[in-house]
Parts: structure tokens; sequence; C-alpha cells
């Protein structure tokens, strides 16, 4: 068997461990059993999809950024932007080593297309890594939403909304959330 | 409130929808707490901008159709191929009824240009849509092997293997998949 046939397979494999990794900002807001990161890098794909193709970007790069955005996760683990900060520049290190051990199993010139879409989205360096920027708070301020919907303590997901989205589309879907926030009976 | 951007949102809502939706086969293969259909989704459209992107594809387009090949769930559930069998031609109504319900809140020509891609993917109409369909089966087969891995019982999770992939490179994974199967200790 080619090993580079495994090496492919065991990168799918480790992307799957997404699937088994719960957020863990829910987890600390006192959400049981919370999405996972997989779910959270669906939908936030689908958003930046969505938002790309209405902004007229690029969104071939658009998706492939939202769909690796979290792929350090499977060695670093969910860390909120609180941990991060304690960790310092290490975490900065930590997290692009990961990314670059993981994209390491591709064949041809995909690890280093990959690492650079994923330097790109770290950077906010074009439209689209902005527009998957927007998307991956988006995702998180709509979950929020539906955990205080579903009975989640409104106070424990209060931080979740401190969020700065770009101007246009991005902000009017924050307000559109906001104002069904606002209808919600507690 | 624009009621254009709360259709937008109400749509970003029912994708979520598939974050809480276990995947029927492997509730019946008595796996316990399984992965979700956006668990899937994800996973597929990795899976899906690798081969298409290795195999020079249009990317873009395939991981648009694996971020949605899964849409119409969100109205109709997770239904088993034998379930769909069941319903006969009524369940291809049903599906495309639930997509165009779907994708009717989304703003100018999105609805359209998302239907038409899903449409494509249904009917193989493209290269693109059959390294989506190979991703959809090797998805199923990589998490079927996984799920043994971990201690599912293996008669239970035999008829995800029966699954057809086209030639090449989605064939050499799936014998990947059998070979690395046949080295779990039993």
């Amino acid at each position: 068997m080619d090993s580079s046939l495994e090496q492919l397979l065991e990168f799918f494999s480790k992307v799957g461990e997404l699937k088994g990794l719960p957020r863990t900002g829910w987890v600390e807001a006192g959400i049981g059993e919370p999405e996972s990161v997989a779910d959270h890098c669906f939908r936030t794909s689908i958003i930046a999809m969505v938002l790309s193709d209405l902004q007229g970007h690029d969104t071939g790069r658009t998706i492939r950024m939202a769909l690796l955005h979290d792929l350090a996760e499977i060695e670093t683990g969910d860390l909120t932007p609180g941990q991060k900060r304690e960790r310092g520049p290490l975490f900065m290190t930590e997290e692009e080593g990961a990314v670059i051990r993981l994209l390491s199993g591709l064949p041809g010139d995909l690890a280093e297309s990959y690492m650079e879409l994923w330097e790109e989205l770290r950077e906010g360096a074009s439209p689209e890594a902005e527009v998957v920027a927007h998307a991956d708070k988006l995702e998180m301020v709509l979950q929020a939403l539906e955990y205080e919907e579903e009975g989640g303590c409104p106070s424990s997901l209060e931080r979740f909304w401190s969020v700065e989205v770009g101007d246009g589309l991005p902000s009017d879907l924050l307000r559109a959330m906001g104002k069904r926030r606002g209808g919600i009976d507690g």
C-alpha cells in the first residue's frame, strides 16, 4: 500500500477528531452536551459561503479557509480567547506548528497551498479571510442565541455577544440576531 | 428590520438543526451518541475539497455541493437507503421540495444557483458532483471503521462497507481503509 495513501487517510481521521471535541466556551457556559468543533466549522463554512457569494468574493478560497480554520484544535484543543491570551505568543507558535504537522501528510503541493490559506486567514490578509473571520463570529453568536432560546442562562451567554464584525451585511446580521434575542420570553 | 435579513438568519438557524440530528445509520448500528449530520457534512466537505484539488476540478463548485448535500434532511430527517427505497419516488419529490423551501429565503439569485448545484449533485451531472458522491461514501466508511476501532460491533457495521466509489484515488482510499480494518485486533 502506498504510504501517501495511508497519510491521506490519517489526515482525514485526524480531521474527524473535531467531531468529538466539544466547544469549550459552551462547556464553560454550562451548556449540557454542546455542539462539536466540527458542527461549528460546518455552519461557519455555510455562512462564509453565503456571505462570500453575496459579496462577490472568490468563494472557493473563502470556503477552503472556513473548512480549515479550526484545524489546529485537533492538537491544541479548543481554547477560549482568555486561555489563548494566558499562553501568549507561545500559542501562536503552537498553533502554526500543529497545522504544519497536520497538513504535512497531504500529497502534491496541497500542504503548501492550504498552509498559505491558513496564514492568510490568520493575518486577515484578504477580503475572503475577512469574510471567514466574520462568519466564525456570527456562527458563535447565533449558537449563543439558540442556546438561550432553548433555555440556556442569559448571563452565562452574554459574553459571546461581545464581538466586532464588518460593516454592512455582517453587522446587519448581528443586529438582526440582537433583535431576535430581544424577543425571547425570559 | 429588513425581512430579507430575517429570512437569511432563519436559513442559518435551519442549517444549524443538522448539528442536533444524529446519523440514523449509526443509531441503527447500536452506536451510542453518534455523530451529527453536520459532523458528517463537515468531513465530507474536507474530503471533497482534497479530492477535487488533487484531481484539478472546480473546487469552489465541489465544496458548495458538499456543504449543501444533506440540506433536505433538515425537513425529511436522516433516512437510511432502505427507508428511502420504501418511500419510493415520493421521497425524491419530498426531498426536492424541502430544498426549494429551505433555499427560498436566500437573497438575490443564490436560491437559484444553489438549487442548480443541488440538482447537479443529485444527477451526478459533473466531475465535481461525482467527487462529492465519492467523498460522501468514503466519509461514511471511514466513520464506520473508526467506530469499529473504538469497539463498535463489526457485524453491525459491515453493511456500511458495501459502497461503490470511482476508480483511481477514491477506490485506492477505500482499499486503504479495508487494509486498516484488517489490522484491527478483534
